[in-house]
Parts: structure tokens; sequence; C-alpha cells
């Protein structure tokens, strides 16, 4: 599983960094359910706070213009229920959050875990033939010429994949979130590693992905500079055992085997709104 | 104990991924008991919330078609009891959840810890030998042909595994259940060692399992994509002395030696829901 | 990316501490809100509690010859309230903390994270200058005669750089806040490299941050000796986005691929004091 | 410090699992008391609990038949009483546990940590003896007649070994507890050696230990199946510093310095259930 | 920075233990102060319980005969109050704790983290002295003869260096607490190295710390044995600032920048018991 194509020098020679094209801003909201508060709350009680937060809940499931947000029903003690909202801005994630917290529903909600990212689309591919064209041409990385020709590579891959970067919460009855990093290790580190290489590794990657294609839905979003993993992975899935044949057989792609660093994962079942009073029945 | 059978150029181009056969959905519950507010309900409350617990529990501990249930009081701070939960699926694993937690024992529970797998059995052995058959014969790995003749491998195992896959809980006295990983070192990889290496220290392994299969009863679970470890291992026995004696055993095999990497570790004694007042006497 | 250029034989020689020169005492104050307890209190008692909450964040939002407080929201889970606070010392920040912890508002905020630090302005370049200039001199590192000369360097370098030293807390929309180490492992370990080269790969790195410089704004903070991390980096942008495009291109510079260790992120919304009401309007 | 004397053929051909003899089942319990509550309740209910509480210790304290429990005063924040429980079995240890459960001073006693394991005594010695003497005999490792010699050597050393396996609670002033593991690194792994080395560093291990036998008592318990370390230590001595000394001396054994990974250190106070009232006194 | 200096063979050869004398037992409390109980407190109640505190403090900070007290006024969510003790023994040190149990002003503590440790003085010099002139006079380590030699060493020591064994808590305006490690790693082993090497490591760390002599007064205390790390320092300063650059200085000596590993890092300022209500005024 060593790579041995030869890496022509151009290659070894080009800006280390890949292109990437962002889409919506994404949270996740992990909350365990305090139940022996709602058992303590009367049935009219019960009643209202769950009046008021259907209603509220099923207005932000309407995907609109990018703008959408789901709830799960958590597995194990990691929480019980898990919101995922999709928005244009980070400021609107911040509004997301408010309009729950100043529920009544969230006198029975404990925050105790939570996830910021951005749906992101790394460009191997393009940002290595953008990069040769360029360096062919004697354009100097970071010039002003540079900087245009790059940006008109994004915009173009910006309107391209508009589809996958602004995308609904995929319908799946199951959901698999996790963060992970590329290792940075003292003698094994994806950052040193040429761009020719990563490539190659992350096409690999990929391929098995694509086996995959119609049974598990994939949204990939990036965390640098705000939380504390690099990336965040959502699978959606009818089967969650695929969730399982999926992970263990990247594991020994070469790029997971070596350089994937995992944090915790967590398994939900898509909750519609309307079914909230049947989940918190008592 | 070093490895020095030479392994064959057909083993060592093999696709790493072993095949895996999976059967029941597994939930492992810890609950700290909260005895204060116990102690300050009246005996007729308690009385009442007994009697409705021990009735659901009840139920859950009888064997329904790979549908089961049991309690474990736990040793030490991690936990007071342990629910052990075996599904058909995790929408269901879901649900013996939410039927625990609309009880109104639960308001004397708090959820501490929690693990989420299922059954597995590693095919080592088959898949050696369907890979090396297919690869003798030319079909390509993940072509239509080869995907057909693996189905039909794993099919043929699911069927001959079935009571291993869909087992009762063993009515053992004590239970001892800790989660693994095989490493991933920057210099001691599992993920990257070749298929056959991996196979033989597998075996090796299970021998050492098999000098004990009249003392304890072992039943793996894989958690890729479910949990934070990779696997699940919960050991049954009368005596509970034999779990240190197998696992110390096992650490010195050149697999778990070398390549395993443990979480915590919690043991209990099974409390059928019968003697659940009993425990909770106070 | 390694290092090729020769390093002259008076360069190795220099004693291996980078000076630095230090402004505003800083501390970051993460803080949980209340909301179950907030909506629990009568409409009159929040509007008492806002009214003393905001004139006192009023008055310390002012900057005032190197103090300012500053508040943010923050996205997620790790706190929903951040306030900043740059003083002239730490006793002041520790006034600062006990103006708020004797407000009202103060029932409603749990601590969760902090940060103490100071601001630090690291020159390896008027420390490879001066050592070297001293060398040259055959003055020895240390003593009395060296002390006055690099005293003198600090003072001018304090002066100079006294409104980066003392800044105001900058106005953008979004914070970014992160705290960071230079990794000592057992074969990559800044500490024993030699001042040449961490200054060589300190400069590409600034080079990096100079591309930036119109989109976001950088303060660096020193925490040896004050709290868990060896430095904090507060990044100040109108877009997010840019946290993240800065900090992924430089994860593949060399000092930050192979030494930089990073905390927890925390991104947050600038909310002024006048805007508190609103912020926590039920 | 590096081992030179030559190891024999037949040494290195060993099984390299040492045998061990089990004694004492053992439980740790940390607790937080809660001194608040316990100052709100009158002198009556104080009276009434302490009454209680101190039969019920009182009894537990006296040795029957390798059953005996201590409570000690511990220093510092991790506990401010630890129990200590040597029975005959782990479902005695369980019913300890719920015996302290049931006491109404258990409302007063919030648990923050335990250890659970088992007295343990290594036969490095035997084991050597016994497996070189079968290999000479060419008896195969595990037959049948392997197990019967081995199950020989095991009962004549639980009989000589009886008074360490099975010991009355040392009458100490101080306690010291702490768990370890021996290291399972990717280049330094215990469970690689070979026997006879591990003996050979063992050996050297014991001599210190020995150095101080008249200061200090040294219950070691294993833990491996049971609870997060492999090991439980627990030294006994009048005078606390010796507990500084012996560990800082071993820290520099071979097997110490390169092969040990320590826990959370313990040190409490030897209180008897007769002192208790006074211990919590307000 | 490798060390070149040749090693003598008799330095090589001697035992790797460094001779250490001890003093006063000392005791890091950390405590959260509940201010929102504390606020709900009727300003008589308040006003008891600080002068019942404020009592019993003044006692304790009086220095009597190596007993002192101090409570510093902590910056961050660390904790609010650090309380620092040092006593004639940890049996004293128990007592203080529960001393402070008893208080009313208790109820408003939450013990959040603490310390234990004594005060040590290492001595690399005398011990290769020593062990030198042993080894030379042909006496074998760990005999009669070199017992009675080194504890008559150790008792001129004790003596001679009483008032840095048993001083006064330093009353500077400032206090920074860290605990630390020599490393153990799987290349690079504090504990394997040469004592002429640790020696010359020693005194040269030794150097830097007597450059801030007039600036900062530092105090060790050794923890092997007593709490989870194997040392605390203790730096007392007018200036905080000095506690950054002398440990960042240090941070570049060879033994910290290899060996050294650090846990968290506390700052606090002292309050004297008299100024206690004005803390605590709200």
């Amino acid at each position: 599983m060593v790579f041995m194509t030869p890496v022509t020098v151009s290659e070894t020679a080009l800006p280390p960094v890949p292109l990437t094209v962002e889409g919506a801003s994404v949270l996740h909201q992990m909350m365990r359910f305090r139940w022996t508060a709602w058992r303590a709350a009367s049935p009219e009680q019960r009643g209202e706070i769950l009046t008021q937060a259907v209603a509220a809940l099923k207005s932000m499931e309407q995907p609109a213009d990018g703008r959408q947000s789901a709830v799960f029903s958590l597995l194990g003690h990691k929480g019980d229920l898990m919101l995922v909202h999709f928005r244009r801005s980070f400021e609107e994630l911040n509004q997301a959050e408010l309009t729950l917290a100043r529920l009544r529903l969230n006198d029975y909600l404990e925050p105790v875990n939570s996830y910021l990212s951005i749906i992101e689309l790394g460009l191997y591919e393009s940002t290595t033939k953008i990069y040769t064209d360029l360096a062919s041409k004697g354009v100097q990385p970071n010039s002003d010429e540079w900087k245009v020709e790059i940006e008109s590579v994004l915009q173009r891959q910006r309107q391209a994949m508009a589809p996958r970067l602004w995308p609904e919460i995929p319908p799946a009855k199951y959901l698999c979130f996790y963060p992970m990093d590329r290792r940075r290790g003292e003698s094994v580190n994806w950052y040193t590693e040429p761009m020719a290489d990563r490539k190659r590794m992350m096409h690999e990657h990929g391929m098995v992905g694509r086996r995959y294609a119609g049974e598990v839905k994939q949204i990939i979003t990036g965390s640098i500079g705000f939380d504390d993993w690099e990336w965040g992975v959502d699978l959606f899935a009818e089967d969650p055992l695929v969730f399982k044949k999926l992970i263990y057989e990247m594991r020994f792609d070469y790029v997971s085997a070596v350089y994937a660093m995992f944090g915790a994962f967590l398994v939900g079942l898509r909750v519609p709104a309307a079914d909230l009073a049947g989940l918190l029945a008592v």
C-alpha cells in the first residue's frame, strides 16, 4: 500500500495548500433531556411546551434557501436529542441557538456537546491543475495575477458545486456524526506530505466512498479555526450497518490507516418535528 | 514472538479488509442510582415504582427472537446498575432506551456511560480463502462478479453462525465489559499490516481464548462508526478470576501485546428482574 | 520544505531565548448562561438585573488607557457568553473578575473556562541582531553590560510598538480564540532548535499572516507561567470564513505543521453592552 | 543499567506468561463528604446517623477470615473518606457496597472514585523453574500433563503464601494507594520482553522494596480485567515520607524507569470506626 | 546544547538516586466560591460567617514553628480562592483541612483541585561527592557503613538548610503554582540518564534561576508518592511578568526543553485574612 508512482518534479514544487470551497454554516447541538423534571410538569404544561416547541421546529425543518434544521434521537448517554442546523452564516446559527434557548422546552434540555463547522469541498484535483498551469506560465504564487486566477477557479467551482455546498439535510432514517483530524505526529505528518501524494491518497479514499454512494450520503464540513477537530463528517443512511462497513473499509485506506485521528462517534434516528410529542410522551 | 513463517506472494496482494458478519444490535447503559432521593421516597412510592419497573424488566429479560435485556449490579463508582440490551435493530435499541426513560424508576437513575455496538464475527479464514480463490480466477476486486461471490460467502456464514450472531445473554453470574481498539501508532499500525499476518495473529489469539472456552463465554461486538472504540468485549463467567487470567494471558499474545488499546473495564453481577426489589431495598 | 540555507557559525552560537516585549494583561472568561433560572425570574427582576449589568459593562467597554472589556455571544456548548478584558495589570484583571462576580447577573452565569495571558510581541529579528552585535563586541551573555544593552533594546521596542502592546479590542463582528503550544516531543522539539532556524520559520509563518492583514486582525498573548498553554491567539474578522482559510493555510507552514499544538477553538459574535438585553430576552 | 547477563536458550523459549496466585478481593471507595448538608442536619439526626454508621463500620473493621474494612481520611480534593474492603469474593464486595449505600450516612457521601482488584503474588521465580523443568521433560505447554503440574505448583504456593494472600489490613497510620501499568509503547513494550529479562528486572525491583521492609508494608493487587489499570499498590507506613523515598528510589529501577506508568496517587490517615464521630464533628 | 564534557568512569558507576532532604508538609487547596448562595445569605449571616472565618484564618496565617497558611485570590475559572498550608506533618495538614471544613464559610466553598507535597531540596552536588568518596573507600552501596555515612550527610544538610526547609510563606503580592514531571518517554527518559549528566543539567538549570533571585522566590516541593505529578513549584513575586520571563528562559534549558512535563498553571494574589471581608463583599 506504499505509493510508488513517481511524482513529477513540477508536482513536488507545488504550494502545499489545497483549495477549498465552502457552503452552509453548520451547528450540531447535543442535548441531554431532563426526564425527571419533565415528568414532574403537569400534562397541561407539557402540552403547552410541546405546542410551542413543535411549531418552532416545524418551521425550522422546512428547507429555505440553504437554511434547515433537523432533530435526531441519539442512542446512548452522549445525549438524548441532537439538533443539526444548516444556515447561511454563523450569525444565523447563533440566532438558531438563541431561538431554541428561548423555547420553554429549553428548561428540559441540558447542552452536553456541540460542533461548529462549514460545508467544505476539497479541490485536490483542480488545485493541482491550476497550480501546475500557473507555474508553467511563470505566475508567482500569491502575486496579484495568481490571486485573480485562483479566485476565478473558486468561483466556477462554487457555482458548479452549489447543490453540494447548499444541500438539504438528507432525509435518511439514521445519522452518524464524528469529527476527525489529519495526524501531525513526530514522524507521520499529513501536513508535510507533498501535495501530489496527498492528492493521490485522497483520490483512493474517495474511490471507497464512491462504492457506497447508493447506500450512504456523506457531508463533509471543515472546522479548522471553528472547533476542536479539523473536519466533521455526517453520514446518512437507511441502515446503520453501512456506517460500520464504510468506515471499517476506509480504515484500511492508506490515508485513514496512517493519518486519520477520530473523535467521538454519535448515532441518531431522525425525528420529524411532528413526532416530537410522541418521542417525549411520558 | 516474531512471525517468521514466509507469507506467500498471493497472500500479500490480497485486499486488506477482512469480511465480517453481524447479528444483534447491542446497547450497554451504565447508571448511577440516586440512593438519597430513593430513601426520601415513601415506602408506598418505592413499592409502586418497583412494581412498574420489575414488570417492564421481566418482560424485557425474556429472550424473544434476538431480543433480550439483562440487569447487572456494577462494582465500584462507575455505575450502580448496567443494562445490556440485545435487539434486532438500532431503532429497537432506541425504543428500549425510551421505555426505560419513561419508567418512574428512571427518576432515580443517572446515565453515566453507555456503549453502542453490534455482534460481529470476523472472518479472517474465510476471507483469505475467498480472496485467494477470486484472485486465482482473475476476478477483479469490487467488480460485480466479485460482489456476488463475496455476498454468497457472507450469506452462508450468516446462516451457519446464526446461533452466535443472535445469542441469548449468557446466564453467568458475572459480566466483564470493556471496549478496545487496534493500535494505529506512528510506527506500529494494525491497519497497514498485511492480511496474512493479521490472520495469523488473530488465529494465535483465538487459540488462547479457546483454552478458556469451558470457563468463560465471550461476545465480541463491532463499534466502528457507532461508538468511540472499535470493538466492545463482553465476557461472562461464574468466577470473575477467570477474567483476569484470560486477559492477562492474552496480553502476552503478539496481537494484544503490540496492537491492543483498552478502554475502561466494568465488572457486574447479574440481577434477575425478580431480585430488583431486594437489590434496591433501603 | 526543509531549511537548507546554511546557518552561519555566529548564529548557531547565539543564546537560545528570543526577546519579547509585553503590554496589556488579558483575561478571557467563558460562561454558560442559566436560561432556566433566568426565565424563572420575574420581568421586574430581569429588568433590574440587566440595568445594573448593562451599566457596568458599558463602563467597562469604553477604552481607557489600555483598559477595555468586551462581550461575545459564543457559538456551541462551550459557553454562551465570553468576556474579554484588557487591563494594565493582573491585579486589575482580578478586580474586573470581582466586579462581574458582584453583579446580580452573575447568579445566572456559570464559569466554564478562562484564559490568562499578556499581550506579547516576539522579537526574533531584533534578538538576532543584538545578540550578534554583542557577541561580535565580545560582551558576555548575562554580564552587566549585556543586560544594559538588552534592556535598552527592549525599551526602544516597547515605545515603538506601544500601539500594538496596548491596543483597543478590535471592533470586528467575529472573534476566534484558541491557545497553542510549541511542540516538545521526543524527536521534534521547538526549544532545542537553533535560534536561526526558529527565526527563519517564524518569518515564513509571519509572511502568511501578512497576506491576510486586510481581512483579519490578530493579537498574540503569551501565557507561559500564567495558564496551561504557552500562547493564546485572538483573531478578529468581519467574515468568520477567513479564520478557517488563514489557519488552514498556516497549518502547512513548516513551523505550524511540525511544531504547533492547538487547544480548544472558540468562535463568538461581538455584543455591545447596549445589546445585552436583546441577547437575553426571553 | 542495561542487562548484559546472557540469557540461556532454554529461558528465551519459555512461554511468556508468569504464574500468579490470588487471595482477597479488594475494593477501594473514594467519597466526597457533603459537609454543607451535614451541617444542615440537626444534632439529633447527626447523632442517629453516626450511631448507625459507627456500628456498621465497627463490625466491618473486625478481621474475619479474610474479610475486613477500614476507613481513611484522605488529604486533598480527591475525596474526604476512603473505604478499603478486603473480602472473600467480588459478590461479597458488592454486598459491602450495598451495606454502605443503605446507611443513612450515605446521603452525605458522594462517590468520586473506586478501584476493584484482587490480592496477587507474581511468581516469576517459580514460573521459570517449573517452565524449565517441564520443557526439559518434554512436556508440551497447555497439554493435560502441563496443566496438572502447573496447578500443583499453584496449590503449593497458595498454601505457603496464604498469610500474604489473605492478610489483615495493616494497622499503620498512613496509607498510599495508586494504580499502575506496565508500558506497551511503540518501541518499549513490557509484554514482548523475554520472561528471563522480566524476571531479572522484577528481582532487582524487589531488592529495593526489601530495603524498606521495616518501614513500609506493601500489598499488590491485580486488576487486569477488573479496572482501568493493571495493578493497584497499597503502601502502609507510620511516616508518609517513606512513600516518597521508596517510590523515588524505585523510579530509578530499570523496570520502573522504563516500563512503569502511574495513575493518581492518594494519601490518607487511618480512622478507626470509633473515631468517626470525632472526624465528622461540626 | 549537547553535553560533551567527558564523564569520568567513577561518575558513570554511581548509584542513580540523588539524595534529598525534606521540610514542611504542604497542601494547596483550590476552591470555587459560591457567589449566588453567598448573595442569598442575609447581611447578618454573612457577617457572622466572616467573623468566624477571619478569626480562624488570622490565627492560621501567623507563622508558628513551620506552620503557616495563606489565602490567595485566583485569576480565572480554575478557582476563586487558593489556600496554601505549610505544616509539620501530613496529619497536621489533615487537621488544617478539617478546621476549614468545619467553618460555616465552607458552605460557600467548592473544592475543585488540590496538591499535596513536601518541601524538598535535591542534593545533586553532595550526592556525587559522598557517592564518589564512599566508592573510593570501597564501601558497598546500601551496606550498614554506607547507610551511616549517608544519614550523616543528610543530617548535616537538614541543619544547614533548615531555613529553606521550614520557611515562612514569602509575603509577595503574586503566587504562581504548577506541578511538573521529569519525562519518561520511549526514547527520552530522565530516570535512565547517568547521575553525572543529570547533575550537570540541574546545575545549568539552577544558574538560570539564580539570575532571577532578586525578583522571584521559589519553593520546590516533592510529591512522588503523594500526588499525581513528581514536583510542585511555587513562585512568589511582586510583578507576575517575571513568572513568564523566568519560565520562558528556563524552557530553553536543556533539562526543561527535553525532560520537563508541566501540569496546570495557577496565578493568584495574596489576600491577608484581614482583607477577606473586602474580597467577599457583595
